[in-house]
């Protein structure tokens, strides 16, 4: 089996106005669809980061696969790592929310895009789904929570029609917010993206939620935008209200510190991030838990030594999201089903996506009782819908957003506002 | 595809009156050969201990494979676990020279001898080679280093005619072994077997190959049987002699103790013989090289994940061997091929073993320049010679051994031989 045809398309979709530790999402999130065709007639898909740098290396890297054939993922690296030395990359500030966008990832990220399609190749091949390549599958149905933001009724400038979720700032919002995301979904966790607003106020939330939804797993996710003395007094308020604690504090010794004066159980996807990470992680126990994600941790393969790894260490296991579209959702599920030590329901931002801004065929991949189902088509069991996919990729044109900045987009809503972390 | 036919053939072949830190190899070495046959008419290879319980285990697994996709390699982990746990095992005193026959190892042990048939299956559903299954060739040649021991002329009571190696105790005598089989095979490295005789002798006799083989990189691995005292003392003596200093002394305790003593490169295939051992080992900085064995670590996926952590905490690789046949040395070679990180020169048996007792068509696997070129049909490459495979089998039900027994044998020569360690 060689390879013909290589295509990176980047895309824009709209995204609502999230807040975050950095600012505020854009009104368009960036992503780039892969698509690689074989000899013998089948197409591999991969998604990916479609912020500048990450893309600049993806389309270097796609003519040099012409001929390879796909089974061949070491010679994959070897012509990224090539393409990567011989170029600089940079990475803004705010970058650490998405750390597939750190220049000393690009071998990794640009690896991983390729890799899900290269073994959806694979799949197509024999026949068979995607996950029996990795195994088998130890569940069919993958759990996720539902992600709540603090958000704004709308964008600023109003860039289009406002969407359906209104303004969420106040604890009874953010409890509508989980309402709704639970009757459409049926989550059966609830993760809160923090650091936005006051700490006491973030916390009062997660209360809030407690109370609402008794007995529901809760966490909140600051992106180490609070220092350790604030991480540890939210610790004192949260008390065991949460089932894991995700990067209140930046830096892998901030994180240990807070561990050993809290006994509280933490997650990361911001301190530990690579392989090398993962190792001063272990020498500092700065982390309990590692949301893996395989865009930026070296594929499908390398998310499962990652889960080997957290096994062999005592860590637990649960997957980390950006915004994204579903050939990232179902690549997600099919190594999470064959992960054994899957301890925690994954996150996603996919019910933040607009229904008529799917790239697949048949549109948004359903999430029922909280899961996702495993697809059973050969490959990733998707297909491209090339409509979808000429809109969105004109949309990327006219749209002008090439890098993600949500520091410079809160800088439209408050002009004063600054990149200094941790804020509170 | 699914599994139509499984069987689990025991065999002893000839093996040298070879001399270690237990005693000494009886005159045969047991081993089991597995064939799996799938619906689609391909046959998948995999050989592994041929000892009773490893055997009573994988002869329990066989029946319970019959209808199961070989791509599902989670349920075939999920047979050998539930099975295991049925049972309890025994390991007998010398076990530790094959870890693969620990008790504690039991479901490591049957789940690799069976994953290396299904993906020799998976290939060959493929029509690729089966390092394509694991990334693809790094190297098509793997090299291998002269794996030297002391030994006698015969076995005590002749049970056949001598082998054509004749005695080794001398330092003379181990320059010509490692002559002779650096002129037969190419070997570019050497590694004596040690732990048997005095330790100055055998320190002696590096010494002796260092001068007969300038620039030469060597290893001596006297298997734990020096107490921490003695393998200070040697270290002393053997200066940077080494390429590594393999298990000289027993525990991760010692092992740590004598690194931090010494400063050298201690390499092991007696103290991190599993993921909870690694990482065990990484706490206490016992020891810098792993050699890594597919036969007990979980087969050729999690000999690749071992290899990634080593990466991860910065210890090199190679490979540990038992007495072997074939397909076990081809099975190292394929994911040999596709470890970007292999450090050294693998560990292996083969020249020991006898030229008319191969079970694989074609004979011995030819080891050129020290190294093994990885075959390039489907799966692993090769083809059961059924007439071999019947002859080998005989030999195991005619030569009334069991289990492995290295203390027993050596008591047969020596009666008052102990199996108390460390010996010196
Ligand atoms: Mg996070
Ligand atoms: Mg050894």
């Amino acid at each position: 089996m060689k390879i013909i045809r290589v295509s990176v398309t980047p895309i824009a979709f709209r995204d609502p106005p999230l807040l975050n530790a950095s600012g505020i999402h854009e009104p368009f999130a960036l992503r780039s669809i892969i698509e690689i065709e074989s000899d013998t007639g089948y197409i591999g898909l991969g998604e990916s980061y479609g912020d500048a740098p990450a893309l600049a290396i993806q389309q270097q890297v796609a003519p040099q696969l012409i001929g390879l054939d796909p089974f061949q993922l070491n010679q994959l690296r070897a012509i990224v790592q090539t393409t990567v030395a011989a170029q600089k990359t940079t990475s803004l500030p705010g970058a650490e929310l998405a750390p597939g966008s750190h220049a000393s990832k690009a071998v990794s990220n640009a690896y991983s895009a390729f890799e899900v399609a290269f073994l959806d190749l694979q799949a197509h091949a024999l026949n068979v789904p995607l996950v029996d390549l990795l195994g088998g599958a130890i569940r069919d149905r993958i759990p996720f929570s539902a992600y709540l933001f603090f958000k704004y009724a709308q964008h600023i400038d109003s860039p289009y029609k406002p969407d359906s979720w209104g303004e969420a700032l106040s604890a009874q919002q953010i409890v509508a917010q989980a309402r709704r995301m639970i009757e459409s979904h049926g989550f059966k966790s609830i993760k809160l993206k923090a650091g936005a607003l006051d700490p006491e106020h973030e916390v009062a939330c997660i209360k809030a939620l407690k109370e609402a939804f008794p007995g529901v797993p809760l966490r909140i996710d600051p992106n180490g935008n609070w220092s350790l003395a604030t991480s540890v007094r939210m610790a004192q308020l949260l008390g065991d209200d949460l089932q894991y604690y995700e990067d209140p504090t930046p830096g892998l010794d901030g994180m240990a510190e807070l561990h050993a004066r809290t006994g509280l159980p933490l997650a990361t996807n911001m301190v530990v991030t690579d392989f090398d990470e993962f190792r001063r992680s272990v020498a500092l126990n700065s982390v309990q838990i590692v949301l893996a994600d395989h865009h930026y941790w070296g594929g499908l393969r390398d998310t499962q030594v990652l889960a080997k790894m957290c096994d062999t260490f005592g860590l637990g296991v649960s997957m980390h999201s950006n915004s994204h579209l579903g050939i990232s959702l179902m690549a997600m599920a099919h190594v999470a089903a064959a992960v054994p030590n899957l301890d925690y329901a994954c996150d996603t931002h996919y019910p933040w996506q607009e229904p008529d801004e799917e790239v697949i065929k048949g549109g948004k991949v359903p999430i029922v009782d909280g899961c996702v189902t495993i697809t059973r088509a050969p490959g990733l069991g998707l297909e491209l819908d090339h409509d979808q996919l000429a809109k969105l990729h004109d949309q990327y044109l006219s749209c002008g957003i090439r890098q993600r900045d949500d520091v410079k987009q809160m800088q439209r809503y408050q002009p004063e506002w600054t990149s200094v972390k941790p804020r509170f």
